[in-house]
């Protein structure tokens, strides 16, 4: 297999020098020199690569037809994020090819490889925008007017990158002709770290919700303004990132306040008013509704005894994703088979995913690869190369099996 | 006295028509338009209206020499700020001069009105730069090469008001023909507010520091990373927030964290790094120490117990400021002969002011005029036209009092 190569090749695209972090967002330099590494080593085995109205790219082995069997992932990061969230879903599906070959297979059905555009909302803010706009999950009005950090929309983006963003829009013929879709991503959390294995089935991607919480005070000096008489939502708002540690702890879950903005953000004033993004996901809605409940019970406590006025809006909801238990026994019988030992792990994972928006539409499976820290959308993020083999044979083993018989089909 | 008008001039210069607040910064079209107000209100009474070297405004009744007597304010706001913060020492002293003229004064002592630039840093982001360069308490150098938030210098937007910033530098010669200056300013705080009392003595500036603290975790993934895996600096700052309170409770003091910043601030990611921005005042230099450890102790125990790495820079650091005692008893005095009841309070402060600066300078003196709701800073921040008024007079009061008797000098 040529994944070390393709790896080689892919690493210097958008990486920081200072930090050793990645910025590659939708239609920027770099996701452009992405696209076109993906390009080139498609085309280098004789794959055809077409980009759909969306921007997304398939590169497929044999003509597009129904029974297909897809894999990918995405090219894209967060904001100085790491290595191989996305890219080794890519890299490993063409490296799978090369195994396949070497291994002699020339498949009666088609195998697809995509890559899927702007993943991560690093650029535009909503996540899984490619695959959401071919699934028809998103309006393509919305998303041309999304706008950067610089104003610049998506459309005038898309446009500069040489795309027409008038063609945006759903692909349901593309997508009725996969079987199957299954995603190779590293791993995200440290489950297989203290496991002799370097690869996992997925079984669940938790509910996930966003809020933004708004605390709105009165702007008054810092130096003159007694403590009684003031109305400060700074201190509201630090009780609510505490509340959201403790909520999640009691739940098993995660919560965390990540983001914050002041107004107006001035060392000698009182603030008057600060907003804090709450982002809460757990193993099923009950409890995360449990969590979520709790940030929100403290968050009005702290807010009227600070004399604030607290407004909460939910930004996102996303419900619980069970990828097919069908599929899923399958995978994982299939990792089983080189596995070191018995019992490959079955994961739940706390992050989106493009497999989990494919999911309402195909039958979806997710394989993660170990990753021995845990770290992730951080440039410390990591997968040892020896797991990353493993995770392309893993792979190439998959996609046989779907290759040779249908998701349909009944087991002989 | 020809308050009111004054004021109804000047009101609409640098209002936010939406927030009702006031955008006043050096050198800016709002800044522009002031100075402009003044220096025709000046020329209208027949004053003499000289730039120094450094930009601040000085309107001369009588030739400049020595034992004059000089009163004043600033123009600037902060962003958003309020109407009555520096401009009503402005409007009340050239008001007071129409009273002096009213009952006839023909002062053997020069009276300056003097207009001190910059005052709040509401654009360079260092206060009372104007008095400073004048009292050569801060390097010109350092001033011409400060940024706004456009990365504008000050030499630049200096020199596009028409001002030579190379002529920046100390003015020992005006300084030294001061006998005494005396700056009205609204009150920040409402103590007045619960006494039958409209204008106030100051006796001291508090100390006052500004510390910058850089809590450094590690940036995660949000929805992947188990609690107990995490370094998540949000976490002790709010811990830090609340023990700001908490410790200016203890000690009667002020402490405030009003300004943050977070990195990547993404709604996904657990923050690599938070800044918090702590303000904090108190009556004396050890109260405020304690004050700090406070804040200090408590951030250091939770950045350990969080694994987050924690840096305490101090950015500023002032020492009280104690007004002349024979000055303040003459001035309370004078306050005294119109006061409804006796007894005019003598207060402290938490606010910096031009004349704290002055005080090392010149005999210094501060009258406060009540604010009913003690808001400032903010566009909330008020002084009833009758107190205004009640303020004009006590100024002419003092005024009078130190032109026909200078301070040195031994009461008859």
């Amino acid at each position: 297999m040529d994944f070390d190569h393709l790896w080689a090749e892919l690493a210097p695209v958008g990486r920081d020098p200072d930090s050793g972090g990645y910025h590659r967002h939708a239609w920027n330099a770099a996701d452009a020199e992405a696209r076109a590494w993906f390009t080139d080593a498609a085309r280098a085995r004789d794959l055809d690569v077409r980009t759909d109205r969306n921007g997304n790219l398939w590169a497929w082995w044999g003509e597009p037809a129904p029974g297909a069997v897809a894999t990918g992932s995405h090219l894209d990061s967060v904001p100085d994020g790491g290595a191989f969230d996305g890219p080794l879903g890519v890299a490993s599906a063409l490296a799978a090819v090369d195994v396949l070959r070497e291994r002699g297979l020339t498949p009666d059905r088609p195998l697809a490889l995509a890559v899927f555009v702007e993943e991560e909302g690093g650029r535009f803010g909503v996540p899984c925008l490619g695959i959401r706009l071919t699934a028809g999950e998103i309006d393509p009005d919305r998303v041309r007017a999304l706008t950067d950090a610089d104003g610049t929309t998506w459309a005038e983006a898309m446009a500069r990158a040489g795309l027409d963003p008038a063609a945006l829009g759903p692909d349901p013929h593309t997508l009725g002709l996969l079987d199957a879709f299954v995603e190779l991503h590293v791993e995200q959390g440290r489950h297989l770290a203290d496991t002799p294995h370097a690869v996992a089935a997925a079984s669940t991607v938790w509910p996930h919700g966003r809020w933004r919480l708004d605390l709105t005070g009165r702007a008054d000096h810092a130096g003159t303004t007694r403590l009684e008489d003031r109305a400060d939502p700074m201190l509201p708002f630090a009780r609510t990132v505490l509340a959201a540690r403790e909520s999640a702890a009691a739940h098993d879950a995660r919560a965390t306040v990540g983001k914050v903005r002041a107004v107006p953000n001035g060392t000698n004033a009182i603030a008057s008013r600060v907003s804090g993004w709450l982002d809460a996901r757990a193993a099923d809605r009950s409890t995360l509704e449990a969590v979520v409940a709790g940030v929100r019970g403290e968050a009005e406590r702290s807010a009227a005894e600070h004399g604030v006025e607290l407004r909460v809006a939910q930004e996102s909801d996303t419900p619980v994703v069970e990828f097919p238990h069908a599929l899923r026994d399958r995978v994982a019988a299939v990792l089983e088979r080189r596995a070191p030992e018995p019992g490959v792990p079955v994961l739940p994972t706390g992050a989106g995913h493009d497999a989990a928006v494919l999911a309402a539409h195909v039958p979806t499976a997710m394989l993660y690869v170990r990753n021995p820290t845990g770290v992730s959308h951080s440039p410390h993020e990591w997968a040892d190369p020896e797991d990353c083999h493993v995770g392309v044979t893993a792979l190439a083993d998959v996609l046989q099996d779907l290759l040779e018989r249908p998701v349909g089909e009944v087991a002989p």
